[in-house]
């Protein structure tokens, strides 16, 4: 691995400690740090390096998955940590900066690459980016890097504006636009599944699949983030990015061995051919929703109104389901249900695909069968299921095939993402033309929104979302797969007798 | 269900005890047995109906899946039982049987439908189903069936006349010839998962399936059947039946809801379907072993010749690889590599579905995976489990995907046969045709190893067969899967690493 210095905007911040430092250390800990690896925090607070190395540490021990149990290999880790004071606004730090960069970067013989990781909030993106620029932070005899947390824009508009003035600075081959849910191993193992296995592949499109659906169902409501929260909204905090990264991860088909130039190739081919809605349109087939008073695992919880922080007639979504076509060769007529809310029943993110039945529709299922499903649980748990039908005393009972690894080995999201751009790999960074398409599909939901052409629909707290939602599902023939836990035992009791041994 | 008096010819004998008697019971308990149900056992031995219901309540103590926590209901059940003497050979006897069912029937009040159970060595089946119609005792005005155990022959010729022999006294509509291994669950639900699963459905076909594996290796020798058994070998006593069943169960295409008969007309054509072989295409197709000495859990074990009954210069087989071809639509072109043995290294009757790799061949192989699998454990465990390739840290790793369940709420195979035969249901069960057409195609495998045409080849007690067998598989550029348990884990240690990030 080459050589960096890793310039961190906002290493005082949550997000670092929570995800950033126990990554760069399990990374450190599974030799997947360069040698020469030099990390210089950035913040507006005074802290010295020894004061910023023992905050890493504490956050190691607070949030790492693999514990400390090797003191030494911490001191190591820490060692290569610095600080220095930061005013996002002031040139002068940015000079400042340089020169400890540059002295760093002699001192210790490196390469001068750097990557400049943006872990702040989103109106601080372009100051950052353009006196990287100004500064001469960016000349370097070596690559230059950008890392940016999400958002990516506010809507269309601004998310083209914002990319504009980073491009200013960063070429798109330069900047690394983080969906860590692209970072978790079962999105990354999407286009695997169907690419690296011939009967994956045999059953990917139309012909055999009824409809897809993606789930991101939280408990938890708005928490700190309600005065920031409250004017974004599902739409633009879960859907426009995650939800649609997933959706594009799961519908491309790729030929094998394919490298990051194909995967965002043929991501972007998916957005381009998802059908757009008009403002319209958004009525039939997008459902929003916010949660009022209900409770969850017994307790009880307020409406979103009722939270501190919210307005009190605030219109905002903390709750969306949209049903999407994609016109391409394979996708055609299979409707993909995208669902995301807050205060949901569960904390639980999959992907259920849904097999057609054969020619002789409907029979397995009225026999007491069910329909074949790919049930794949991104988290909390990581897992792939695969429903099939057996006979059990001459009756048709679907079964679930079940695999279940175990979650402590698997690396979390921001180690994959980290080392990706670390070593310059972009197949797990969203791509601007992803970024803009998706924005462009989803500008008319937001228009739609803003001028109340869409019922904002209510569902109680703790519970699986609005009845609109599965209305949506019910007026094509289908339902929600595993809203309730144990489907396949309720099936169970509607199977018929087998009384004339036909099977 | 209709009342019946099953007529137990072999009542006292191990069969009887060990299978039909527990098998009966739990019927019973799970309410699957006529409520007007009278059993008469009969044998040589001179035993009164106390003695023999006592030897029936011990019979389900030692080998019942169920315990008997109930001794009412052990009572009300041993109550249908009555013991009558007789001599399979004296006309005599058959007479004064029919006057003592005819007796039960009219005090009981039963319709007089019979069902002959022939639980005794294959020398008396034209015996017995000869004087069941001269006697009078096959002149029923109810229903009369024949429900008889294997062997169903010793090759063609003897298993023609042992049919033509009863269809003297019993049509082919009335003789259920008892196969076990299609009263397994597993087996009972090969075709199940084909025509009730539009997934497996979809690839159940030359396009996607490279080859089928059937095994079924025991542990044990020849234990007390060796006089027997050095008559025998492993063709006639595993593969003739057992093994061409579960490959017909596999191989069958049917149409959804098929009943019994069209079941039975699609095994006979996978039979038709298979490319016969000369006696001279024998020795390329197939390979016949016999054990030498080894070692099976630490113990040494002796080699089949020094086993006592077996003659020293013994030519038998106690193993047997063949590659079959079906020349149909949907299997034109895909080995199925068929082995069975005695004193093998586990215990173990599955099927390894191997799929083929999609166009871009191998290299999803190459880069770390392996193919996707289908594994169908039959027994002693039932299980299906899938095998596809997933990403682990930018690797291809294959993972197992399992089912299993629980193996003491499943009726063993003599409950569902004996239902099956009670109820008249003829699915699983071999029809005469089917019969013919296995004892045809392995009939040339007979001559040539009688004619010493193919070489007899040894193999290590407690390994996994002779080396010719992997070689058979190997010729075609496959392997038989499973042998060693842990493949998976092998395997992850020859992928690659991941360095130009493709996968």
């Amino acid at each position: 691995m080459e050589p960096v210095t890793y310039v961190l905007f906002g290493a005082t911040g949550d997000l670092a400690k929570r995800k950033i430092y126990p990554a760069l250390y399990n990374l450190f800990v599974d030799g997947k740090l360069p040698d020469s690896f030099s990390l210089i925090g950035l913040g507006r607070r005074d802290w010295s390096d020894e004061y910023f190395q023992t905050s890493v540490e504490q956050s190691l021990r607070n949030f790492s998955r693999r514990e400390l149990v090797n003191p030494e290999l911490v001191q190591s880790f820490i060692s290569k940590f610095r600080y220095s004071v930061l005013d996002i606004g002031r040139t002068e730090d940015y000079k400042k900066l340089l020169g400890i960069i540059e002295e760093r970067e002699s001192t210790l013989g490196l390469t001068p690459n750097r990557l400049f990781y943006l872990s702040v909030g989103p109106e601080y993106f372009t100051t950052i980016a353009s006196n990287i620029a100004e500064s001469g932070l960016g000349s370097t005899a070596g690559w230059k890097r950008l890392v940016i947390e999400k958002p990516f824009g506010h809507d269309l508009q601004s998310a083209r504006e914002l990319n504009e003035q980073l491009s200013k600075s960063f070429t798109e081959d330069e900047i690394f636009r983080i969906d860590h849910y692209l970072g978790k191993p079962m999105v990354q193992n999407l286009e695997v599944l169907e690419s690296a296995n011939p009967i994956i592949q045999a059953l990917w499109s139309n012909r055999y699949i009824a409809n897809v659906q993606i789930t991101a169902s939280e408990t938890v409501g708005v928490e700190e983030r309600a005065g920031y929260y409250d004017h974004v909204g599902a739409v633009r905090d879960m859907f426009q990015n995650h939800m649609l990264q997933m959706l594009m991860m799961l519908a491309i088909h790729l030929p094998h061995n394919s490298n990051a130039q194909e995967v965002r190739k043929h991501k972007k081919q998916v957005m381009e051919a998802l059908i757009p809605l008009s403002k319209s349109d958004v009525r039939a087939n997008v459902i929003r929703a916010q949660y009022a008073e209900g409770s969850l695992g017994g307790n009880p919880v307020k409406g979103y109104r009722a939270e501190p922080g919210i307005a009190a007639a605030s219109m905002n979504d903390t709750y969306i389901a949209a049903k999407i076509q994609i016109d391409d060769f394979f996708w055609r007529g299979v409707p993909f249900y995208i669902r995301t809310g807050k205060r949901m029943k569960e904390k639980s993110t999959r992907i259920v695909v849904e097999f057609k039945e054969a020619l002789n529709q409907a029979s397995s299922v009225i026999n007491g069968g069910a329909p074949n499903l790919l049930h794949i649980e991104i988290s909390p748990n990581e897992g792939i299921m695969l429903q099939l039908n057996t006979k059990e005393n001459g009756e048709l009972k679907p079964v679930q095939i079940q695999l279940h690894e175990s979650s402590k080995e698997i690396p979390e999201a921001y180690e994959n993402l980290i080392y990706d751009a670390l070593v310059g790999n972009p197949t797990f960074f969203a791509h601007w033309d992803e970024v803009e398409l998706a924005w462009a599909w989803v500008q008319p939901i937001l228009d739609a929104f803003q001028d109340n052409q869409v019922p904002l629909h209510s569902y109680e707290a703790g519970s699986n979302g609005p009845a609109e939602a599965d209305a949506l599902l019910a007026e094509d023939g289908f339902h929600w797969w595993f809203d309730t836990k144990d489907e396949s035992k309720e099936k169970q009791q509607t199977k018929r007798k087998d009384e004339e041994y036909a099977y």
